[in-house]
């Protein structure tokens, strides 16, 4: 017989999933509804309303997709993209790189624009592009979660619509952490994920799509590839008429339900000062050890840090050290930086005092006992950092 | 601000979901692990060690996609179909005809062998079809959730493996409820949902593909069109290696985990035994009330039954009675059926005296005050059935 469930605790500080609350994980064992009932209908409508608030846009298709964030991702490609449809995809991580592989499968010719991983992608190359390319659509990652790079995507969302391309954002690790505005930036299509700075289990993907996206969607010549993320079928159930399409997950979508609630009791602009404080604490203690970020200055997520792996250390015993020891969870690199940096997630609930502290004590501690030098008083440094900004707040 | 999350706990008796037994719902709210973590990934194997056992396979490619019962649909036919491929696909009810409809989208030419919804597809004409055709894949739906027609697999398994097609079973209605045989028939592909048999809540689609189904995937001209279910790649998480994909739903795997202990903990052929004779119970009290089922006679599944609607009686404002006055949700027909039956599920932990007595009395009732010829003591019956069953066992 297979052992008992007993999973340990942990303090979830790598790229995702986040430490959840208690009220949302209370929220999952909800007794299940049908996916027709009249209750489930209202707490949909609830999700639909709240995640218009929190993308910050009045599109009518705003809800969650039944699958991780990527499954968001090939929604969005999936229904605006078409065999022989061009496509300019900005790649400076996995992420974009997956972009691109996603159109490639729905026949689309790509035309990537690259920059180095911890690079934003360059504006004037992505415009430059789009002007010279005339896609129908634009794939842009807003907050980079392989490498900690936050884009500007306001002058590329203009020059997009220049060409009437289709944008677009992919905001998986930025929702809910740092400002994502897809009416006021002219976003046509954006998704994102559940386990983030959303703080509920993954298994959920929010998408929105505006006007011209679905408008876009129903003037496709061909059938959406795929069946089960067929925006058009979905508007059935999502939309006016509640017809069956698949059986919705009930028990995330109670998560995810519940898990809003609790960005709204916060305050969306609230929660997004939580994590930039947090970050800049973080930051003072890892320079008090003396490490650095990888990603470029000036565009640093506050929610996923690449931190530097000091010189001569090895990188997967200290992140076994974290995990077996203190019970933390950080993320290896990926592609270019992998044994270069640790990816440590501060992310909705994850975002908190104790987590930097803590995280930062242990860090420092296991540099150490590997004969690093390191600076004294890491957890001491970013907490001074949260008082100050407390006081200075008063 | 949002209401509070309060659903109501129902008796789920429709098509799915089925109720959740608390030990799920509890396991849902267990603390979240990455999708990395050594404790995960101990967890995963239990998985997929307890869906080998259960569909009765040594495949290897054995696990649970992230998605709904659809998503494993998708996942069968995207990996093995490609442009131009021919397949052959029995169709009675909504599900056949999904599968059609999915298999257009991969570019397939389909062949449909039809039935009258609630019967079941005749095995002399699928197998006519099949050697004439001689397609690379034939589909056929094990447990037609829409009508309740079971339908013989072997001999239909026979013929395809004789012209070198791949078999994909849909098994999303019948796992754990019935026998499912995987190896034994010679199925190369199938797929399941968990908030069927196996009383957990929807998120999941439990899939298995043979060896000779993964050569075909590795043999493929052109990559999958979606890259969400791409079984190669995700062969590289699931399989030995545990490299990152997307991020695994976790808290549905705890639910998985925990409902599959639980199937296993009963016995895989007394689960069945329960699921044959509730429904035998459940049969009995609507002779007594006067009604009957509209599936083929001999080809009844235990778990979905369509109960016919009494000449005169609106279907709809019955069902509503059901549940707002008991709580009980049984599903409305589809397609031709739509208004001529009830769809009453009685699947894993909504398959029980208590479930059956309560719907029948309900039932009974409800008819009655609506003027309804009905024999009395519907639920008497189903029970002095189930005695006499319990006697005989002795």
């Amino acid at each position: 017989m297979t052992a008992e469930l007993r999973p340990t605790r942990r303090m979830l500080m790598g790229p995702g999933p986040s430490d959840v609350h208690d009220r949302v994980l209370r929220a999952l064992s909800a007794p299940v509804l049908g996916h027709l009932d009249p209750e489930f209908l209202a707490l949909m409508d609830g999700i639909q309303q709240m995640l218009r608030g929190l993308f910050k846009t009045e599109n009518r298709m705003t809800m969650p997709m039944s699958g991780t964030g990527s499954a968001g991702m090939e929604t969005c490609f999936v229904n605006l993209l078409e065999p022989g449809d061009a496509a300019v995809i900005g790649v400076n991580g996995v992420f974009g790189g997956r972009m691109a592989e996603v159109s490639e499968r729905c026949g689309a010719t790509v035309t990537k624009v690259e920059a180095p991983w911890g690079q934003i992608v360059p504006e004037d190359a992505m415009i430059e592009t789009i002007r010279r390319v005339k896609p129908k659509v634009v794939g842009l990652v807003h907050a980079e979660t392989s490498t900690g790079a936050w884009q500007p995507v306001e002058a590329i969302a203009a020059a997009a619509r220049e060409v009437d391309a289709l944008l677009i954002l992919d905001c998986v690790t930025s929702l809910g952490g740092c400002p994502v505005e897809i009416d006021a930036w002219g976003v046509d299509a954006a998704y994102s994920g559940t386990q983030k700075c959303l703080s509920c289990p993954p298994g959920l993907a929010p998408v929105t799509l505006g006007d011209r996206a679905m408008a876009a969607v129903a003037a496709r010549k061909h059938k959406v590839q795929s069946w089960y993320l067929d925006l058009s079928l979905l508007a059935n159930y999502w939309g006016g008429e509640r017809a069956y399409h698949h059986t919705a997950p009930i028990s995330m979508n109670y998560g995810l339900y519940e898990a809003l609630r609790m960005v709204f009791e916060e305050g969306i602009e609230a929660r997004h000062a939580r994590h930039r404080l947090h970050h800049e604490a973080l930051y003072a203690g890892l320079q008090q050890i003396g490490i650095g970020l990888a990603n470029q200055e000036g565009h640093r997520l506050p929610m996923l840090n690449p931190v530097e792996v000091p010189a001569g250390i090895d990188e997967a015993s200290v992140r076994k050290e974290l995990l077996e020891r203190h019970n933390i969870e950080v993320g290896a690199g990926l592609g270019p930086l992998k044994g270069k940096v640790w990816r440590v997630g501060i992310m909705g609930a994850s975002c908190s005092a104790n987590h930097v502290a803590l995280f930062l004590s242990a860090l420092e501690n296991a540099l150490r006992s590997r004969g690093a030098k390191v600076g004294a008083g890491a957890a001491a440094a970013a907490m001074q950092h949260l008082e100050a900004a407390e006081t200075a707040a008063r």
